[in-house]
């Protein structure tokens, strides 16, 4: 039982929307560790908060709590679950933002979470992270067998988000991904796995390799952004594994006018 | 006794002055867990933090210490109070900025931080959250009686702020309120309350009310922002207790152009 | 032993990295309190960040880890050094971030970070934060020895950034310094100090001075914002040590038209 439970949503850290979360856990658990991984989720975007997840939970020891809420059916009759994945405890709405972590053929648990007795009353219709996700996290970090969170659900029952696929030509070997999130620095990180690399006969071949991204070409694979020269476009696989579109020392984002949801092609010279 | 601290300031989390207090706090009081509540009040902005600290004390456990740094007055003659309202203690500049909580007529008890001997020297005139309020509160965590704090003022002496009122044409039905805070997701929070609509004789109404705000017409009360289709606007009675103005997957300030101080105003369709 | 670490970088918030380094801390460190110093270092500006910590480490008890990860050579051959400086710990880059602090005088002793055995592997070239900096400071705030980090090295050996100087013409009265942080209020926070005025030979004639910065002058020096009526501009020595200029209830920085690394001229009126 280590105590830490993780925090995702679209809050933003304006309010005290995330504060008052913590107070609720507080009280229930004071010794919980808390931890923000991002807040800054864009507004009801499941596909950024299904990745920030995915990229960080297992950096966390075995136990952790983590708190997903990006949940834009809030108040209404939408499902809250618990999913038990390779020993670490997730709660979120079900709305698909775990499809990624579940449809990797981790074999979970999941459960309803309806054991009200624990909820926070009078229960808002707007703020289930205080109310709902917030108490239920603090009993499990305080050790509460998950059995009391509700009743098992099957697999198949649960909404499933289609997080964007890659798809390649392997005779042509071209991949064809999507940028997933766009990182402070303004890096491109696109859901391409080195993976896709083998699949399309380019993963020794990352000289020979051209990537169309929004309005440029980047030439070049490296292993670091410093390895190209200051203001450069390079290409490397990033801290969460996958493929990141970076400008050596600037914004790669502004520079090839990209956002979330663009798209990216890698193709030989 | 419960250790934690939480912090409502104007200061962002751009600078280190967040991070420098808790190091004061943590040099003191080792074992402190301290919460922030937002750092995102508008410079110098009395009444947001006043309802921001008003919205989220109740949900910490008894004996919490609320810091509140929005202090305009810094390095002037103005006072730092203690209160002790229902069990938790506020550290505030005497500018008003607890007037509501005080003026909800909880009984509480009120004394001049005046314990010199426990300040930070040297004392800047610029950074009194670093050098007063954090290790005051570092002492009240650890358990300090607060008669150390120094001597009992009375509610009489405080300088009062005058949090917008709503008013009520009852005989016409109307309600006029403010927009007391922006939120992350562009919701208009106001200080309109459901014994607001009680009093204007709208409680059992909802239905036959339209709201007029900004640039724009609210036609539909609900209990949650899914209530109504995405891209609508809906008024929900939200997390803090108060009516706000919302666009469903959407920003209500951005959709009306409604900032902070903006007034609102409720009648029959 | 403290069991402190702080963190200051240039990842900001909106990302789950520094959420992710936090995670590595707690896995190899569960009881450790972690402290954000700033995350909003300009993206690889080493100037800040340096200023940053230096104006933050003392607030925090003695044997505090204090990691820097402002790194624009990131998966390079630069080195990661342990620096010990008055009772305290400082991992960071070897790229001068830590500059000022060793040429205050400090007698410090600074070590190589090679314990590769504590790394997180497989290690990314892209974010040495979490695979690197994370596990060691982990290491360092459960007790480990620091000979156990790596070989000490020399002083002459290290990365030397030049962060600017305070020019004086003493016999004119003259001081020139720089802008070297904007804060949240919009603030100039710049590196002049009071042992500047007395070179200058201006210590008791601050009366009688005036401040050129950007496209203003400043003409009155006081102790607090408060000193002056709102709206005006006055020059301070601030939480930092350093004369700032700021605008009473307003924004200095957009008043001015100045960003950081502006100049600032302090001169007889």
């Amino acid at each position: 039982m280590s105590g830490i439970i993780t925090l995702t949503t679209d809050f933003g850290l304006h309010d005290e929307y995330v504060g008052v979360m913590k107070g609720v856990i507080l009280s229930r658990s004071p010794s919980s560790v808390i931890v923000d991984l991002s807040h800054s989720v864009l507004p009801q975007n499941i596909m950024q908060a299904g990745y920030c997840i995915h990229a960080s939970y297992n950096f966390f020891p075995p136990g952790t709590v983590h708190v997903v809420v990006v949940d834009p059916g809030v108040g209404s009759k939408r499902r809250i679950i618990l999913a038990k994945i390779r020993e670490h405890l997730f709660l979120a709405p079900d709305n698909g933002v775990l499809s990624i972590l579940i449809n990797e053929g981790n074999c979970g648990e999941y459960r309803l979470v309806s054991c009200e007795e624990i909820f926070l009353f009078p229960l808002s219709t707007t703020f289930h992270g205080r109310d709902i996700f917030a108490p239920v996290a603090a009993a499990l970090a305080t050790g509460m067998d998950i059995q009391k969170v509700g009743p098992v659900i099957s697999e198949d029952s649960l909404v499933e988000f289609c997080f964007p696929n890659v798809e390649i030509a392997e005779q042509e070997s071209i991949i064809q991904g999507q940028v997933t999130w766009v990182d402070h620095f303004g890096n491109l990180v696109t859901n391409v796995r080195e993976e896709d690399f083998i699949r399309a006969g380019l993963a020794d071949a990352t000289d020979s390799v051209q990537i169309l991204v929004g309005n440029g070409i980047v030439a070049e694979m490296a292993l670091s952004y410093a390895d190209v020269e200051s203001g450069l476009l390079v290409a490397v696989f990033g801290g969460r594994g996958y493929l990141e579109i970076a400008q050596n020392c600037g914004n790669a984002a502004e520079l090839l006018g990209v956002v979330v949801g663009g798209t990216i092609r890698i193709e030989k010279k």
